[in-house]
């Protein structure tokens, strides 16, 4: 139940199905103490009215309270740099992840990079190669879009033979959404002048993994974005400063940060980063490369792993859903361990390539049950089941795992990750 | 011009209408040291490149190269809590504010409250006083919302006799826009059961200034919302953690931080916040007071107040746009001091009661001109020109000066501010 407390009286635990009478049977005997009283009510003084509050500052930072709420950094290894963080979104609301929270995978750390002395070249099969500052960048024509980013082996947790219980960031915390601004790859491509046999761009990073990927040269032209703002301000160093290539709803991989080169060629680099990773191993013995598009996803955020339940009564269910192809178009829901859906609400804004927020109202009996969500976007993918998912790739992979996250919730308040 | 560097050839100087002829006419005859060679870029190593980064970290921040793009605090006087910090809009893209860039405007300071212990109390003309623990309303069902918040007092600086040479954050930088998630304050007024004769709402915040608003009850159930969190986490302090009213396009000081209590009345408070300020004194001698929606408004922030032009040559005029009463429409731009206008692209998301980022190319000639932006919005709002609304207003006052905002681009590349 919802536990506002009622001054004056209580009221009958009711059940009901509609919106306020949920909110009705939530406020009801919550069993918090009301000692108040109306005189008190006129008296309503906190010690933080009584004292002068602190003053302004350049660059806000959030409430100390809010300490807990962080990226969940994996362990360090022998390369501190190496590895990922991941957004706590089960912590998180809306669309936007704040900037501080967006997740990160380095190979090599973060690089320290001086934008008056970085240098973007753009060579290979053009006419004439062009070195760009970053001060030439910023006068360019730019445009803003909100999109997602998802690393390749986000939720690569659900590929093991076993649920993880971890949170929903812990599983597929690799994955935020921020509204990006820069400039449009494809006239600057065009001003090098594409030679006629030039097929594939390696887009190539500034720091010391030097993280090389090759794109096909119609989709970098027609796609590209060179990322120089994010939510607002410059990109932060963790997401490429002073500048990232953006590939709309591609792996995190392909969105190269600390962009140092774009060689156009005839053919893909088979780099190190695309053949000893990046690529999916199927059962069949054969392997998907260049699978560029992260596929149609969701998953709910509350109630969600490691969670505890507060007893029958009224919940929210919501969480966020996104795909690669474009803008999700159907979130159903399923609070009975995938008998029945419901479809959710996308209140929206609900924008191609982005994250997409959804939201349920349940009256939860507290019986055990499992819950889950299961995605549809707009070029028609819907998301597998965690066992269709499972049939095609070997289970050594874990690279663009999209099978429904499954919820499941006892009749102790406990909420676990399960695999049906 | 745009001052890539043509690493092989340059080009001819070009000026012609079109983008990509105007980006062809950027890329030439930069000046730049073109020393590069095809073999140079063979072996394009940085420092960057040879040493592993710095690790991962919890919550991260800006670039240490971007140390400048702070809020504009004003100089505190005998009470340092007392005052603003600014938005500084001019260097900040998109529509999403960072928060920790999000304008403050402070009577006494920030408090510093503990959500375990902040209540809520709705009370006054009610059937049962409801008193809400922040746990309690974070179970209530959300919505997620874009808004812009602006203050009453935004651009007060253009209310002078002389324009203010001052950046566009400087004049216009009390205004920012974020995704704010909380609950819809309709249903729990209904909880709590409003009498008949209940027609206000005094909304009184919890820190030392003791901001105490009155609001129409039935435009604060239709539209309110208990704001819990900003950007994707909670609320920051400087925006009324843990808890503020929300009334979107309302005038920035309506909007309560800290938020403490909400008593429903049958007329309005006529608190200090309502009389001593936020109304507006005409030039005929009467005073409009309870003016609550911000009206319709523009500034373009690229080029804009104190930027130096770099020479003749191509320029994309960048700015944003929002008005209380709904969606922005049209955005149109003069180049030439107001004697024609074009309209700008407004490439979206165009929300309602957002800010909306508008674009326009301009190849500049290098003669001293004048450019402005006027805004139009769905309620058919037009942006009044500066001498429209000074002659509404006594000059002592300047709450919501929404009149146009001119720059002034002299043959000597200074952009300043200018009245006309």
């Amino acid at each position: 139940m919802i536990a506002a407390t009622a001054l004056t009286e209580a009221d009958d635990m009711t059940k009901h199905a509609t919106r306020r009478q949920m909110l009705r049977a939530g406020l009801a005997g919550a069993g918090l103490a009301a000692a108040s009283t109306a005189a008190q009510a006129q008296d309503y003084i906190t010690p933080a009215m009584t004292t002068p509050g602190r003053p302004f500052s350049g660059y806000g930072m959030p409430a100390s309270y809010e300490a807990g709420v962080k990226r969940l950094v994996g362990t360090p290894g022998i390369s501190p740099g190496t590895g990922s963080s991941r957004t706590p979104l089960e912590m998180l609301e809306g669309i936007i992840t704040p900037s501080g929270l967006h997740y990160e995978r380095h190979h090599n750390g973060i690089p320290d990079i001086d934008p008056a002395t970085h240098r973007l070249l753009i060579h290979g099969l053009v006419d004439r190669p062009l070195e760009f500052s970053m001060d030439a960048l910023m006068r360019y024509p730019r445009i803003s879009q909100i999109h997602f980013l998802e690393c390749g082996g986000n939720s690569g947790a659900n590929s093991g033979p076993n649920p993880a219980q971890l949170t929903a960031g812990g599983i597929h915390g690799l994955l935020s959404c921020s509204e990006w601004t820069g400039v449009a790859l494809g006239p600057l491509l065009d001003e090098a002048g594409l030679k006629p046999d030039g097929k594939w761009m390696i887009a190539e990073s500034g720091d010391a993994a030097n993280i090389s990927r090759s794109i096909p040269l119609a989709e970098a032209r027609a796609h590209g974005i060179l990322a120089l703002f994010q939510n607002g301000e410059r990109l932060r160093p963790e997401q490429g400063y002073p500048v990232r290539l953006l590939m709309p709803g591609w792996e995190g991989n392909l969105n190269i940060k600390w962009l140092h080169r774009l060689k156009v060629t005839t053919m893909p680099g088979m780099t190190k980063d695309e053949t000893s990773k990046y690529t999916q191993l199927q059962t069949d013995g054969k392997a998907r490369q260049f699978n560029f598009i992260m596929p149609v996803k969701s998953v709910i955020t509350r109630p969600s792993g490691g969670m505890t339940m507060q007893g029958a009564g009224y919940y929210e269910i919501s969480g966020v859903a996104w795909s690669g192809h474009g803008a999700i178009t159907k979130l159903e829901v399923s609070l009975d361990g995938g008998k029945s859906w419901t479809d959710a609400e996308m209140p929206g804004p609900v924008l191609p390539r982005a994250l997409t927020r959804f939201r349920l109202p349940w009256e939860w009996d507290g019986n055990a049950t499992t819950i889950m969500s299961r995605a549809t976007d707009e070029a028609g993918n819907v998301q597998p089941t965690h066992a269709e998912w499972m049939k095609q790739f070997t289970p050594v992979q874990g690279y663009q795992n999209n099978g429904i996250q499954c919820w499941q919730i006892g009749a102790d308040n406990s909420v676990k990750n399960t695999y049906a």
